[in-house]
């Protein structure tokens, strides 16, 4: 079992020693003695915090990062995104999400939730990079029976045994959205993530839009539907929930449904912006936080995200005590852990060594009057030096083993997905 | 007369060189021969945009960066900032004004429109670090005859003498705000300006207690109330201008009055969301870019500052076409470079050489369909490589000389100056 030593880095404002045996945080204390450590890390100028965990995103669209912006989110869909990915490759899959590995890890990210296509291609990227994930197949039937059950086929071949990648990859239902997949579905989905014990993951009350066709198509908002269908559970975490009411917020409280707040997402596309953070968690709901998709995000950074939820909320509400730095840092840390079922989030003894180590000497934490403040609202993911994940050194001194080729690899990727073939923006 | 020549750097999607003369960009080319230049930059993997133009800031409050946030606004400022700031020494400002330059420099701002106290201290520290500046002494009566008088004598002395810190630093006038500087004292202010030919820098419109304020004393609103003071000018630039109707609009623009967005500060200290970007430009109001200071953005990152003015901009309209990312770049150099009345802002033959490198070799841009968006929408301040202002190279491989001791002097001296009497938050 290798192990890690972190010598004098800066925690809850005092230096600290740090020892990893294995993939777990075997010590916390002032002076920790261990001459057999294998590997020991100078933790001076450096402050630690767990590994950022990002709640919702869709790793591989790094191909679609800067591809059709400023466009109306039918016209960008329609024109930019689709015809793209119908053409996608297993490679192409494989670059992006390797490309968003090297970004995660740069901006602090060990943990991430993704739905998206050709799940063994991310499976693979995250394998080889050493990050952990939870991966959902996007799954559609668009209310269309035949495709509803090759979704349950190729649903019940997947998970018919457990992922082939090792225990930092595991697998979760990703059923795309209520306008996308019938309730049916959703139902067969639900039932199936209860027997196989699995998370199933869902974008819900995104928009305006969304919420108008539910009401027209199915008499009920989106909440209320997925109520009236049975199927909110502790095992149902959504991507954004801008459009529910008080009773719905009481109504995923008592299902112990999760939440996962996606800021630049929803700002950029235009989506919403009144992201009820205080009242979700203040009546019990666990809040997660996600850059979405880089096409739409345009970034995978955590810390960028952290300020942007903390500025939008303070600023749609008139309330400059709304989402505060400490609240929002959990969300991106503990409760992000707790929604995946993960022993991670905290810098505590017996969790998981997801770590990372901020680089204290440069302007954003200077002076330091308040790390959590400077970290939220100063710095963004440069400010991430070292990151260790299951017990592993990922990135040291701002740099990933590899990150050259990648770029260039998933660059050229993207362009020559661009190229060939199919509509264009 | 110095010159650099920089090579194969990006620009509009070529390679490209330039060639710098003195202060000047000299030439443009696909190729240029330049064997005399005497220091030659290698551009390659690096893209070429004008220095960033910070057009709203109170450099020194770097020194309260994280100092009270997450607070209702009079209790941050009674509490936190005005007690501490009734203590600033001319060493606190200047240690908070180096600061300020290199975290500046860090994310590729040459030029910053400043308004604080104790004028001649920011105005060492830029002189020393090498950016350009307009510099304004925060100026208030509250209303107060003796205090007006004071304030004339104090403006009359500093502005009988050019300043003597050389072209790169100005002045301008900045009576600080319709709730604290007479009527009396902002029209003697616009004749002194006018007089002297100087800007006359104002936060105006910024909060709705404000607008609240201004109409049950002066019965107006507060474009209004300018208005009827006779002192919009093209000389005026306000702060903020949040507050502001269809009408006043068209009154500002009329004037030729400039207004500046603070994106960061709006949304941290809950101010209002709804500025009017889209219908300012297309009124032809020329519309520039701030941060404000580090006590309400926490930081001076002005490519930061273009992401959340358009993500901003798209959210509260619901329109994922507004404030476009060549806009709000636009916003952020040119028109900048217009307000302060520099010719610089632009990358064209005869300008200021006032330029920045962008490191291209990170995942922001990568892939790069768009460079702009890419700065805009994906990148943070830790993109800049290299900086160049007044034709002198201030910064090149992210690393400004001499930034490891300044924000270790101003720390201390933020720290000292928070310890020393007065009232704590
Ligand atoms: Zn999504
Ligand atoms: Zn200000």
């Amino acid at each position: 079992m290798s192990s890690i030593l972190i010598r004098s880095v800066e925690w809850q404002g005092r230096p600290t020693d740090l020892f990893i045996e294995g993939n777990t945080i075997a010590r916390i204390a002032e002076t920790i003695d261990a001459p057999g450590a294998d590997t020991v890390i100078d933790g001076r100028g450096k402050a630690l915090i767990p590994g950022l965990i990002n709640a919702h995103t869709h790793a591989a669209m790094t191909l679609f990062r800067g591809y059709g912006d400023d466009m109306p989110l039918m016209q960008w869909l329609e024109q930019a995104i689709w015809p793209n990915e119908a053409k996608l490759t297993h490679e192409d899959v494989y670059w992006g999400a390797k490309l968003a590995c090297v970004e995660m890890l740069r901006s602090g990210t060990t943990t991430f939730f993704d739905m998206y296509h050709k799940l063994d291609a991310t499976a693979e990227a995250v394998q080889e990079m050493g990050l952990r994930a939870v991966l959902c197949e996007a799954c559609f039937d668009h209310f269309r029976p035949e495709e509803a059950e090759r979704s349950r086929r190729h649903i019940t071949r997947r998970y018919a045994t457990p992922p082939p990648y090792g225990p930092r990859v595991r697998y979760a239902l990703g059923p795309h959205a209520i306008y996308t997949v019938s309730g049916e579905l959703l139902q067969w989905s639900a039932d199936f993530a209860r027997d196989h014990d699995t998370l199933i993951h869902l974008h819900l009350a995104e928009t305006t839009v969304e919420t108008e066709q539910c009401l027209a198509r199915f008499g009920q908002t989106p909440v209320r539907y997925l109520h009236s269908l049975g199927i909110l559970s502790p095992r149902l975490v959504i991507a954004h929930g801008l459009y529910v009411d008080e009773e719905e917020i009481r109504i995923l409280a008592d299902h112990g449904v999760k939440v996962v707040h996606n800021p630049a997402s929803n700002m950029k596309l235009a989506s919403g912006y009144r992201f009820h953070f205080d009242e979700m968690r203040a009546a019990g709901i666990t809040v997660g936080l996600g850059t979405d998709g880089c096409s739409s995000s345009n970034n995978l950074d955590m810390v960028e995200a952290m300020k942007l939820a903390s500025l939008l909320g303070k600023s749609w509400r008139g309330d400059p005590e709304a989402v505060t730095c400490d609240a929002i840092f959990h969300t991106a840390t503990a409760a992000g852990a707790d929604i995946l079922g993960l022993r991670a989030g905290r810098i505590a003894e017996g969790y998981l060594a997801d770590l990372c180590l901020i680089d204290l000497r440069q302007p954003a934490f200077a002076p330091n009057h308040n790390f959590i403040s400077n970290l939220v609202y100063a710095a963004n993911g440069s400010c991430v030096d070292t990151v260790i994940c299951d017990g592993r050194v990922l990135m040291c001194d701002k740099h990933v083993p590899g990150e050259e080729e990648i770029m260039e690899r998933a660059s050229r990727a993207a362009y020559d997905l661009m190229r060939r073939g199919g509509k264009q923006a």
